[in-house]
């Protein structure tokens, strides 16, 4: 397996720790239908499955493509839950929540229509419910943690690895497919989203998809990516410049304020700190360059078993950042046509600060 | 690009199409949120968006990351539509439904806190809709033709490569990292879903993970991967045998009643076909031989933006097929312990029967 040598991930007392939680949400039971909080509940890994927990005890009810797969999965991850197999989730589901009078649904993740079918299945009251999972899977445990930074480590090596292809005429499709066979081989389950590589006026695109441009000297070269180990995800982004460093002062400014700024938002990083002031502490620097109007995204996100997740790191989150939070911090400055800039790590919160889990160099030259 | 050699990808009317289709699902307004339905609209590839329909216009509203991406992309695709940026589409879809007394909604992507937000932000009505995007997705061009047939060759050819591994000792992970860089090399995206290599009796499992079990004469290996072309998809399975070839009867026979029902569905494919006679053609074959109760997923599904879409082949299905539906016909006998046997083309619908995009040979035995 991918997790060699890492501790066992156990998710015993999970289910216990979030029925504790129910009744401040205003229900007694909870239909937990996202595909990751199932999976951090109960360690299932399928693509199809809904979780009923109630007072009684919890089911976990997939289709029987996962007759064999689901019980050793929850068996093995010893979560408490039992499994029904069935095609629908909507018979079994109104059988076990009979007695429940008020019943939560994840608003944020379950469609329109299937809280529909919800509402004409039970008899209880369908209740929105808003991150009850996502605020107890934010905090990481050291296993949990222990696989993201392995995640992290497989990225800088793929990278390291995958750094000779910066040159003049390697398409951003070469230096993808070679940073996602480095990843494969060292154990990563597959990238943790769509690898970016974009060259000159693409870089300008925080979002770009790699195509069959090729790698000019003096271009700014964005490379965004991540691994996964046991499905728990790392993020991590770097910038280039082919060739014999910057063609321009601008790019070298450009590098030297995102770096700064990216400093100065790890530094401001720790237990009992607002999140948006991690977001504050990146775009001052960026302000103060004049560069405010450039930075158009947050600062970052959670990482865990999604790329995207608790905490958000952005302008004026008032949530209190704990330790064991994992999250990116990752500030750019795009300009159109001449190019990006951004630099990014997958940090941990620690009590009296951050532990930086990317350990590939910043801002390298090529 | 890799769509060099491919026709363009027009859409432009595609907004039009739809709107036509807005009063027989008894609205006048449209709210599009799913992200496959969004680029089949418009051409834009952004992953936050929100496409307002109606009769005064189309407006794409996206977030700052995209305000050069999304113009760019929009303008090339001769969609038809204007694009905001915001930071929350609810405010600037709000003004442009001002007019609109029946907004739809696609309920079935759409989750329940974003319908509960449109309710408070919007005067109109909200109206539930149901696949009316993806019933028009559902018919592809010949330009989308020729997206998934090049994703169906990258992977024949990738698998093809990739042969010479499927020997005792190799792992799961190793075969699977092999198969997506072969892909990716050949210009695929990524692979078009987390490929599964599944080995002995992991095979028993219809969507097991790789991991690092290694092959063993004798054991059945399950392939099951697709290749992204322009955001288009292919899908394919191929059941081997580790070794000298099968090392019992049980698994003969498995690999034999597969081939003979997935040849089967094949040849019952046609335009004017109900969907579930598809299902019916490949059970069939199973069920005789003695193995219906092994074989619990549905025959296949549409492939297309999305891995699965329309139309959906199941049993009881009385959609009819049409010229330009992209289907999968993948049966499958899994057997606890012993492992599983599944044999998956992609296949275009034409008007007196089908074309196999899938050219991979048919159960092979390494």
């Amino acid at each position: 397996m991918t997790d060699s040598g890492l501790p066992p991930l156990s998710v015993a007392g999970r289910i216990d720790s979030l029925m504790d939680l129910l009744g401040s949400a205003g229900c007694d039971s909870l239909i937990v239908t996202d595909r990751s909080n199932i999976r951090w509940c109960t360690g299932f890994t399928g693509s199809t499955g809904v979780l009923i927990i109630t007072p009684a005890g919890s089911t976990l009810i997939t289709d029987s493509r996962y007759q064999s797969q689901a019980p050793l999965q929850l068996s093995e991850s010893e979560c408490g839950s039992g499994v029904e197999i069935s095609p629908s989730p909507f018979g079994v589901g109104a059988e076990r929540l009979r007695d429940s009078a008020q019943v939560g649904l994840e608003a944020s993740s379950i469609t329109w229509s299937a809280q529909r079918a919800w509402v004409d299945a039970i008899d209880g009251e369908v209740v929105a419910t808003d991150a009850l999972v996502l605020e107890l899977r934010s905090v990481k445990t050291s296993a949990e943690l222990a696989r993201i930074e392995a995640a992290a480590s497989i990225v800088d090596e793929a990278l390291a690895e995958a750094v000779e292809l910066i040159k003049r005429g390697t398409s951003e499709l070469d230096l993808a497919a070679a940073i996602d066979a480095g990843m494969r081989r060292r154990g990563s389950a597959g990238p943790s989203f769509d690898t970016i590589v974009a060259t000159g006026p693409n870089s300008a695109l925080p979002h770009a998809t790699p195509g069959d441009r090729t790698m000019q000297d003096g271009d700014l070269l964005v490379v965004d990516c991540g691994a996964v180990v046991d499905g728990y995800r790392s993020d991590m982004t770097r910038t280039f410049v082919v060739g014999d460093g910057p063609a321009t002062d601008e790019i070298s400014t450009l590098l030297e304020v995102v770096a700064e700024a990216q400093h100065a938002g790890v530094e401001s990083l720790a237990a009992g700190v607002e999140a948006g002031t991690v977001d504050s502490a990146c775009r001052g620097v960026i302000d103060a360059a004049g560069y405010g109007d450039h930075f158009g995204h947050g600062t970052g996100h959670g990482v865990g078993l999604d790329i995207h997740e608790l905490p958000a790191v952005r302008k004026g989150n008032t949530g209190i950042l704990q330790p064991g939070h994992v999250l990116t911090v990752e500030p750019g400055i795009y300009v159109a046509e001449l190019g990006g800039v951004r630099i990014e790590d997958t940090v941990v919160v620690t009590p009296d600060g951050s532990r930086v889990l990317t350990r590939f160099p910043k801002n390298p030259l090529v």
